[in-house]
């Protein structure tokens, strides 16, 4: 009691903020994260530990990264050949960022929208993550109270970045999976007219995060032409470019406001990072690439609260102006995450365990709607806990997401190696047999009850025939929904 | 007209934030900046450029750094010796940083505390440089609407790290030249009382910016007194804290809290940074480190908006655990810094230009309150136009400081060579010796009129007479306040 007082005395000291919990990590998302700590897996030490799968991370082309980096020394003001520039670029602080660093990026941005459209380096503002630049872009356009679209599923790192500090809310946009959650205009105009607050835009991610899905033309016009006749700002996440392979073919908001004639630009923003396409969260590089010279403006001196290290710049600025370099890593990455999105989707397809067809993204999309016992959120979280805790995988629940239908989770698959990936599967074929055999025993009632995968289960589940029932064999009658699987 | 409408229309379309001009930058502290942009002293090539001595910044040991660096590949993710790690720092992405990372701050926050106190590495949490901790520290302990009392003359960045995007509002304290600019409780009170809102702290720096002046153990024990009495925060930015030298000394209120029996340790908070203790205001490496465990906590997430780059955690972490390196690395930079301290003032010294004796940061508060036509911010104004773009220095007035007087200026002297140093102290003597010509020149009024420094001006100067009054020469009768020079 004394302690809970203190505790509400101190909360009182607080901002609301700061006593509330805007920062979105009571989600299962943020749960499953804090399971794989407390446990995991290592092939070693840890072979019964959690697999991350809850991590968008590209980890498949880090071999490159470091070659690359050993045969360019300069690039670098650690070494030999850079430290001359040690001083200058420790000490350099402008909030425009190297020139050299905003060319690099600029032009990088071109290469990853296949150098369809230019980027002007001088729209370039630097952030702390995409995640700093969600923020910035939040605070450039709308007032606490306001709200900007945002079609569901979408990536829950939003609920921070947006709304948290600057109390702008999101309106969800309801997409469904009888379309493969394809965002159509009546769904927005649906959200818009039933939002009662002032929205000020609408924030697409594209390629999509956690659909893996990409945006066609049509609908991206469609997109465009939406906000810029309510007058509302499009915010495009196109955080997973180049983390394209497949046929999906990636769009950018850039290539398409070029063919839509009188456009008003001052209503378009990009958000991006080079945290997916080229594997390096840790360092932190965040991009607005606004149409929007007052954005630009402004956005650059709040840029000021998340500068990108001049050390980083240096590196970074290097290294993607080397365009042969840029060209062959990006080649390479596409082989190599289409090899691993093959290897996981090939290995469910054999358990008959159904995902949405796309080809971007770091994760697939899984159908597992027909193993929860009642079409629920609760029930969702009850299978997300077993996935977590007696299958020890760390998925995403797709109602961390915002996902409006029960039963979707996102997969992680690029965070790993190779061997990893075939333990996880192996894991789901064990319970999804596991699974199986509790159908079959359930058509021979008087046979010896085998000790079932439920039966160590501390979870409180009151009634388990869902699981029990076999849906996930191959020979389920209820196969995953053939319009899911022929999406593209 | 249209330009006009387009440009009322485009901002009506942002936030109350973008639309309005709450980032401080419209002030003679930033357009110093941009006349130093313009024309930028260049021994050779711009040699009658504008010399930047409006730059809080450490750039005396540049060598020491780059020694180290070589010496030690291992601290690089870019070198054959540190490559190896290259893939593991440039994917962490954890906010509470590399543990490496924290340990070695904690250690070097103790070192720059003279070891008297100890900081847990579990209470390190990083932002985007010290402005980035100062917005974060403002949104965990205010509401909009709140206030933090802060002394004046203050740094003038305040203005924007903590009241821009977080709606906080800082209520000046005003201290006087009288007593050296000290912090009294009075003043506090006062300020206290007459604030018309919730005040939720104090922020005081030490040592100070712009002054150079440390707060002794009596005044911070009153200070920590203060607030804890009033139950409100103590926000302490000691990014200053090993810029110290000659017989100043820095005391740190992690220190002065252990003398104070039952201090709410809940309510203080200290901001610091390697920005200036160390030169390395490139890599924004901000520290808050608060005392209050729901502070840390929720800091460490809004960190998430402004972490530091992991290639620089990496190296820093390294860098600051080699001890020796350090202990070496900080003596020397003192005696460098007390040597270019006394370079300038001895220089105005002998031109008879008063400055507040002190004995930290990278600046001196010069005393030009005689030069005043009257004791006027537009007086302050008109000379710092004179200072700025007839003698080319680009100091920053009091008054973008908050300073109360009129007539002090701040004069940044660690961030040029000796040579550039020497250069700035010419031109301060040229101009004083016009000056005192035209005084000379007015006593004979019949005598030709030479061209003057002011006959070019383009300023709207209605009265030139203080001026003219050769108040700068050394055997003025007006010499500078002796209570001041008698400061320590
Ligand atoms: C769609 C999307 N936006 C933004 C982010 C944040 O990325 P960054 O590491 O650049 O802050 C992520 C990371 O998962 C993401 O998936
Ligand atoms: C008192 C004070 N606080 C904060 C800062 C900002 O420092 P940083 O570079 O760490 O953001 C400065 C820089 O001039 C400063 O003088």
């Amino acid at each position: 009691m004394v302690a809970l007082t203190a505790e509400k005395q101190d909360r009182k000291l607080l901002s609301r903020i700061a006593a509330g919990d805007g920062h979105g990590e009571n989600s299962a998302y943020f749960d499953g994260w804090k399971a794989y700590e407390e446990n995991s897996f290592h092939p070693i030490d840890r072979p019964d530990g959690v697999i991350q799968m809850g991590l968008a991370e590209n980890q498949l082309c880090g071999d490159l990264m470091r070659k690359w980096v050993l045969e360019h020394p300069e690039a670098s003001i650690c070494t030999p050949e850079g430290v001359d520039q040690f001083s200058d670029i420790a000490i350099f602080q402008d909030y425009h960022g190297l020139p050299e660093f905003r060319q690099a990026v600029a032009k990088f941005m071109e290469k990853t929208r296949n150098n369809k459209v230019k980027f002007d380096p001088d729209r370039i503002v630097m952030s702390g993550g995409a995640t700093g630049a969600h923020e910035t872009v939040a605070f450039c356009l709308a007032n606490p109270g306001d709200g900007f679209l945002v079609p569901t599923p979408y990536y829950p790192g939003f609920d921070r970045d947006l709304r948290w500090r600057t109390g702008v809310n999101l309106v969800p946009v309801t997409c469904h999976s009888s379309n493969g959650f394809k965002i159509t205009v009546e769904d927005l105009e649906a959200a818009y007219e039933n939002a009662n607050i002032p929205v000020k835009g609408l924030l697409i991610t594209n390629p999509s995060n956690p659909l893996g899905t990409t945006l066609d033309r049509d609908c991206l016009k469609s997109l465009v032409n939406f906000t810029n006749d309510k007058g509302i700002h499009l915010i495009a996440d196109e955080i997973y470019a180049a983390t394209t392979f497949g046929q999906s073919e990636f769009i950018s908001v850039a290539e398409v406001i070029e063919e839509i004639p009188d456009c008003n630009r001052d209503l378009i923003h990009i958000v991006y990072s080079l945290s997916k396409d080229m594997g390096l969260p840790g360092l932190r590089v965040g991009i607005i690439y606004s149409y929007n010279n007052r954005v630009v403006n402004i956005a650059r001196k709040m840029s000021s609260f998340g500068l990108v290290s001049t050390q980083t710049q240096h590196l970074i600025a290097n290294m993607l102006s080397d365009e042969d370099f840029v060209d062959q890593f990006l080649r390479e990455s596409k082989l190599r995450l289409a090899a691993r999105h093959a290897e996981l989707t090939i290995g469910l397809d054999g358990l008959g365990i159904g995902w949405l067809k796309a080809g971007a993204g770091l994760f697939i999309w899984m159908d597992l709607r027909n193993l929860l016992k009642t079409a629920t959120f609760e029930s969702e979280t009850e299978l997300w806990r077993v996935i977590v805790h007696k299958v020890k995988l760390n998925v995403s629940p797709g109602g961390s997401c915002h996902c409006h239908e029960p039963g979707w989770f996102r997969v992680c698959f690029a965070n790993m190696d190779h061997k990893t990936m075939e333990t996880a599967l192996e894991r789901i074929k064990v319970f999804t047999s596991q699974l199986e055999e509790e159908s079959l025993n359930r058509t021979k009632p008087m046979a010896k009850k085998k000790k079932c995968w439920q039966s160590s289960l501390r979870l409180s589940f009151k009634d388990t025939r869902r699981f029990e029932d076999g849906f996930f064999s191959p020979h389920s009658p209820v196969s995953p929904s053939p319009l899911l699987r022929a999406q593209t």
